[in-house]
């Protein structure tokens, strides 16, 4: 069994555009806080400890597909189901199915890696194998 | 030969998150625009007057596919390479280069349609076919 | 004894900035939806009918002052305590205390007015006399 | 005579909400850039950098007051113009106007302070007096 944490969330006003329903751009800014809170819900302490203690910054995106199925517009709640499907080596695949009531809006698939500085330049970073005491927390 | 319209922008202090890079769903807003300057810049009117005058909404995304290669940081230049590499009947695709300076920073192939909204329920739209004179304008 | 309504979220990673806090535009996005709630929370129905069933937009706002007193970082909880001191005639004053935990973060005091379209200019808005049956639900 | 830097944008589509007109946290965004930009034109080095060589991380906003006179919608051209009235000693004071051609969409007063970590608790900002040479380069 894979396990499924769930986001809450709700549509705002200025959440949505001239056509009255969710610009598309909100949708990913969803995923991304739905994305910490899967770690966080699993135990993993917070990009900020992580970085100070095991230099981890966090898991920035390499690769995401979505697909938009429905719209929403503000008042309509929102919750987003999120698994991680693969572990890989160097990066790992997550899922988000996207819900308001009984209606799937929008599926998305990730890759995301767990990334540190850079030894040599800051400014860089660098992707390191996906932490195998995460991959625990997680399962 | 595809046309291929080129939105700049640049990044801002608060495009960027707290790993000092851009939070990624703002390539997402920059897409967004650079997508209705495509169209902009092929000669279509503005949604609000395409609304008045045919109905046609916008062009929502049904599905994106994003590649990101690299990042950037405030003060960096973007230029966002648009082109649609084909016109299909109900949707349409389109592609975006993301590079800031020499540096190629993501890839983006979106589908999107033409739609209005439904005669029977004004709160939901759907898609119509692409219309033969916009395709022509875009050519 | 005022009515005071409290709105409830969270700061998420995106919401920061590289210097680690909240990138302050973030704090009026929460107010914005704030204002909303407090009116959805004393029986206001939604824009979206309002203008439907009597032509009222929403409340855009007018003026505002804010005054911040402390940060917040991504993980903490966002309180937002709303009321109205003041009902006028053509604007009223609507008072915000965003809070975290036991810490006032940031005040704001905004001066807001229902609107209209415009009679003979549909892309224009005009400010409406405050109705009094609004005034009386938010009571 | 006060320096004026002008900043320039456009409204994009996203910018917009449901009442079709700039959702107003978005001209706070803008803002935030033209008082960057300010520096940087000013010839004062981003934050990042002097992060690296005095502990400056940048200089947040500690209080703003802002008055909205006409709104703007997509495709409009947004033009910031920022100066600093006063120079104070822990605090400067930086005013916007914000216009779209010959209108003036806004105008805001902000008081910003140059701020350092705190020597005892990095996650902590302290405000430090305004740097003489930055005011000279701003002059």
């Amino acid at each position: 069994m894979t396990r499924v944490i769930v986001f809450k969330t709700q549509v705002e006003f200025g959440d949505c555009d001239p056509a009255q329903i969710v610009w598309f751009p909100n949708f990913f800014r969803w995923v991304d806080a739905a994305s910490r809170h899967f770690f966080v819900a699993s135990g993993v302490p917070l990009w900020s400890e992580l970085t100070r203690t095991r230099g981890i910054i966090g898991t920035p995106l390499l690769d995401t597909h979505a697909s938009f199925k429905r719209t929403a517009t503000y008042g309509d709640p929102i919750e987003i189901h999120t698994s991680v499907p693969d572990w890989g080596n160097k990066a790992f695949t997550m899922r988000h199915e996207i819900r308001s009531g009984e209606h799937l809006l929008a599926e998305m698939t990730e890759k995301r890696a767990f990334v540190q500085r850079h030894p040599q330049d800051p400014t860089r970073m660098q992707a390191i194998a996906v932490p195998p005491d995460i991959i625990a927390m997680c399962a």
